[in-house]
């Protein structure tokens, strides 16, 4: 069994981008710029946005945030949009999630400019991904398919089993593993809440990727021997074992599916890492106009 | 075993929207208008053109042909394009396709007003259905849907196999298959031409969608005992036994199929005179702003 090391994969991926950037520099071109809009005052949110600050400087992009109280109306969050939307000095635009309840979350996203549109949820962008177009990809999908490329994981006719058929992480990545491309090729199956025979359907896939929100979900018993096996969750739980009182479960049951499976990403330092990078990358392609012209 | 009848089912669904558009007639509305350009003197192109023709007058819509040479450039294409755009007498804009080598049919695709897009073809409209947001839906997706509601098939729970991921049938049918919906709520399992195992996939289906382009591909010992069978495919072929000297066969071979299936489409009669119907309808959804505002 291999452990896929998504903290070091990001870890290089990031040094390369630093080292483009770097010779951006060197040549007299602007350096990418993310703009974030954060709204309220939700801990995970501002933890969220202040490592995708972090992680922008990190390479050397610029990165700038405007904070607005909860309170602050739909029309004028469309406003703030828009003018970022015309800055041309910015690159990419993010609106970190969940928005208040009085601010259609659809609204927004579809407002935001396409070719700034890193997070890959503009419905064009979800299109041109599904059609095999130039796309800016969902940042966990597309995390997930650079672990796959960065470790050599042969996917062509393989069963690529999906626990999950959310927006952001289940649907697009069952897309992804499907289409005529590698990472792809696969027979996807998608299993959701009303998915009769799971743990069944699990025990034939190739790669298990779980993304279906529910701490340690998948046991030994589902997984097949040899397969590889992506974890998308992660879950704060109370625990005796460490001393803040807590630890990060993922949807799979480590200890036990590590000893059976052929690759595995843990949780933390799985996927998770490689959704910043994701954003990164978008930003880059952003920046060098390799998306829209 | 049930044949599920196509040619009856459109026929009802004509008959309801011409009485839709009978009603808007009397209260002052103006009829539902769908466009049409048609590049070339591809005889299949023209046949399918003129039978969308056919039933646009048969339910009371306008229907205009905007007819070009097979050298027209795509400079003069992208301006038909933007002229219809902004007619707006016009609702629904529809470009047969394929179109000659020399045009990008993306960029053709991509210049149509989504608002306009009534054959579900523009990436937004392809988003939006993945996101669940209102869209027009493709035109054969959509009709394998509506033959699901009008013959009341259970869909929820089911496993269901679909034979191809084409961008205009396989890919749009799995996601409307998997999403939390009716019809839909089915665990999906998608197919194509790196697949191992694939009789054996096909065995699982409780519902199987053949859109793999390969006559009589489907055989009755890859078919579940009673289960719901949607057959794509449509396939001329020469044939000794009838005056003509073709036949037309779908992707199933039907004879021994449907001795074993609960219900199955036929070829023809199933779900092609679905699809002319989904134009119609996304026609009609166009007129009534249903879709976009």
């Amino acid at each position: 069994m291999k452990i896929i090391d998504g903290k070091a994969t990001a870890a290089e991926i990031k040094s390369e981008i630093a080292k483009e950037v770097a010779e951006m520099i060197d040549i007299g071109k602007d350096v990418p710029h993310l703009a974030a809009i954060l709204i309220g005052d939700d801990p995970a949110s501002q933890t969220y946005v202040s490592g995708k600050e972090k992680s922008c400087k990190k390479v050397g992009f610029i990165s700038s945030l405007y904070k607005f109280p909860a309170d602050i109306s739909e029309k004028e969050l469309l406003k703030v949009v828009d003018f970022i939307n015309k800055d041309d000095e910015v690159n990419g635009l993010i609106v970190q999630l969940p928005l208040p309840d009085h601010i259609n979350v659809n609204k927004i996203i579809e407002s935001i400019d396409p070719s700034k549109d890193v997070d890959g949820f503009h419905p064009l962008n979800v299109g041109k991904m599904v059609l095999n177009l130039p796309a800016y990809l969902p940042a966990t999908p597309y995390g997930i398919l650079q672990l796959f490329e960065r470790y050599n994981i042969e996917t062509v006719g393989k069963n690529c089993v999906i626990l999950g058929r959310s927006n952001i992480v289940g649907t697009p990545i069952s897309i992804l593993m499907s289409r005529k491309a590698y990472p792809g090729n696969c027979t996807v199956t998608v299993c959701h809440s009303k998915t009769k025979n799971l743990e069944k359907i699990c025990r034939t896939a190739d790669i298990l990727i779980a993304a279906i929100g529910s701490p340690e979900f998948v046991t030994a018993d589902m997984v097949k021997k040899d397969a590889v096996v992506i974890d998308v969750g992660i879950h704060r739980v109370k625990s005796k074992e460490t001393k803040s009182g807590y630890k990060l479960l993922g949807d799979v049951k480590f200890d036990e599916v590590s000893k059976k499976c052929s690759y595995i990403t843990p949780v933390p330092g799985g996927v998770g890492p490689m959704t910043i990078v994701s954003l990164l990358k978008n930003t880059l392609k952003a920046a060098k106009k390799e998306v829209y012209k």
